[in-house]
């Protein structure tokens, strides 16, 4: 077997139902992976073995549960009793909530051990946290969601819970050579999340394969069998738009490849492009994210202002001149685009389209782009991505699946299909 | 001068601008209302004169702000730091959040005085409080605003936060009297309130009068001249629908007196039937509720159970049911509906629709039905609801107008034409 803190957590689980080995020993695993890296990975921004042992005890002593013995990490934007829950801020140091989020809690209930927190941007904003890239520690790992992707990328947990309000998911698993799933928006609810912009928060998970993306979240919903449907030829719309002027060259020849290769495996690829009333909502999602954002973090700008970081200030005031009627009007709009958007499938499963720029970003002051998130995460459409290559500087290259919403069951079944066919890229820590 | 604790928030500021009273005699105001009715009536849930009459005097000094001296009470799901803040529930007894809910923060930013915390049912839901009606103390309020309604209704306070998912505004302000208004949903972030069922959650205010209502909730958004649009001739439609049967002969009969008051005051009033297809979003919301309240609750629900009233335990456990398949099912299908609502009013302003069975129920084990609201607060429209006349009991019967998604100036604008023609029924307090 291999070393117990690689195992997945379809792996996990059925390793402890097999009686092979214990959630106690994978957990140590887990731990002990931490405690050798997290001070050079900062992914971890709060870890308390002996929390985590006593967690995995009593996980192994449950009858069942769907999830046993499964550690997973929390994006530090989830509320948790056990942890300090900072939200990335120092409004927050030392904050203690005196219960855990919904998510988390749910996960405990179906067996799952929770191991630590993870860092966050600021307010799951793109403004960096401490995290490196484990891959190569002198890059970023993406953010919002960059301890998840650094602690799944890096073995120190088989998934963590991360959060993308436009791609904060999706960008970080790829930069982290992980799987990043954002599901459709509200099949995980967001009670004890620190809240953004309403209208687009979605709650996913960073993993390591697309059976685990699919396992984990739907055994928070009590489902152990999840990946039972399959797609032997999709219909994959690869989705052309002005957003792929900004992906580097390397990125578009990567899902080019990958496309020839699908379809070589029996898929169907077909290239369109996306309308441009669709394109359109880029900039809709600007907005609409300026004014909720300002709105929701309201107290903190109004009472702790010089304690946000610049960046964030900036894009807080940048909402500022946005009034009731137009918020209202790009709601109604983008509720009209919602409907619409179920017409994008009418031909297609599953749309293939970019999720970062290229490789990871050298250096630690800018996360990347997430805008290849920002169309979808508005839609409420799920999202699958996962790396397709190594690209020229040794990093992955990946991209994203997109789904109907509603439908990420077909979704999943279609990211899992990709990534059998196109396998993993080779990993090298550096 | 009528007494101060009865000045509306718009009253309020006029008379703090021109000097002929000050913030703090209007709390005083308030807080020797509340000290002499409280202990009767239990609107508030936490009240500290102290820190009231420094607020106020902060308030005072303020150069400016919309708001300025407005004394106000936040429902008790939203956390306030200064507060305790229990959401209803023995599981959160003596919880102090560490900050504002965003609304509270935006209030008292423009200027508004927090006096303090009023009732909610169980975490927003119909599970009464131990608010009564202060129009006599022996019926409901209302629910889940059951605190709000009072302390407006008791002229404790000009205007109170509340909050509703299917009818917990519009139904307690009519129950006591005052005005009710739901607007169009995220109108109001909700940063800092307790969550119920997400999709459907709205912030609204309780007020004495339709221009207070505007005033306070365009006020947090800066805006100060709200009412200046005004509707001489607004088309209603009197929006028919099997509902209907569940309302009391007196509440029929005072909206038809209603519909033909406006009519000779100029409105175009006409008859329609609700379309099946929306009248059938009736039991949509209870499933939808159901799920998302099952999903918002779980921490509560997994580990705290036996303090989750009986009532609360079999609403959630009416969610075990749904699948994932079904609610992203019904999200999609509402999704749909809101996008084709706005043809509702090709030929009307407003709708005019019942907004509680007919008077106050007697007793507190009942709040009375919210059925009235569960449509409109599904597909996100906003309400105003307000006494119409004294019905054969001697309390108030009412009725609500419900406005298109995002046209919250018209709705107002119509509402304040209605309570402007039909007058405010007589009032007293027993």
């Amino acid at each position: 077997m291999k070393p117990l803190n690689q195992l997945t957590a379809v792996e996990a689980v059925a390793a402890i139902e097999r009686g092979e080995t214990t959630a106690t020993a994978i957990v140590q695993a887990c731990l002990d992976r931490i405690a050798e890296r997290n001070d050079q990975i900062q992914a971890f921004v709060a870890c308390d073995p002996q929390r985590a042992l006593t967690g995995a005890k009593q996980a192994q002593a449950m009858a069942a549960g769907p999830l046993r013995g499964v550690p997973f990490a929390a994006k530090d934007i989830f509320d948790t009793a056990d942890y300090p829950t900072e939200y990335g801020s120092p409004i927050y140091r030392g904050h203690r909530p005196v219960t855990d989020a919904g998510c988390v809690a749910l996960a405990r209930h179906r067996g799952a051990v929770l191991i630590g927190k993870v860092a966050t941007g600021e307010f799951a904003t793109q403004t960096p946290s401490k995290a490196v890239n484990p891959l190569r520690v002198t890059h970023t790992p993406g953010g919002s969601s960059s301890g998840s992707g650094a602690a799944v990328g890096d073995y120190m947990v088989p998934v963590a819970f991360g959060t993308q309000t436009t791609g904060s998911i999706v960008r970080p698993a790829i930069y982290c050579g992980a799987v990043g799933y954002k599901p459709s928006y509200g099949l995980i609810a967001t009670a004890g999340m620190k809240a953004l912009s309403p209208s687009q928060d979605t709650i996913g998970v960073i993993t390591r394969d697309v059976a685990d993306a699919a396992f984990f979240t739907m055994g928070l919903h009590g489902a152990r069998d999840v990946m039972s449907g399959s797609i032997l030829r999709p219909r994959i719309g690869l989705c052309l738009s002005r957003q792929w002027d900004y992906a580097h060259p390397s990125t578009i020849a990567a899902i080019e490849r990958a496309a020839d290769t699908l379809q070589k495996a029996g898929a169907r690829v077909t290239r369109f492009w996306l309308p441009a009333e669709f394109e359109a909502l880029e900039a809709t999602q600007l907005r609409l994210f300026a004014f909720e954002a300002r709105q929701t973090l309201a107290q903190e700008r109004l009472n702790s202002e010089s304690l946000l970081s610049p960046r964030l200030q900036a894009r807080l005031q940048s909402g500022a001149d946005i009034g009731l009627d137009e918020y209202t009007g790009m709601l109604q709009h983008v509720a009209q685009m919602r409907a619409r958007a179920r017409s994008l499938f009418d031909d297609y499963d599953v749309l293939l389209y970019p999720a970062a720029d290229g490789e990871a970003e050298a250096g630690h002051a800018y996360s990347g782009s997430p805008r290849y998130g920002a169309i979808w995460t508005l839609l409420h459409m799920p999202c699958v991505s996962f790396p397709l290559e190594t690209g020229p500087g040794g990093l992955p290259l990946g991209a994203q699946l997109v789904g109907q919403y509603g439908q990420d069951n077909r979704l999943l079944a279609a990211a899992r299909f990709a990534t059998t066919v196109l396998g993993t890229p080779h990993r090298t820590t550096t």
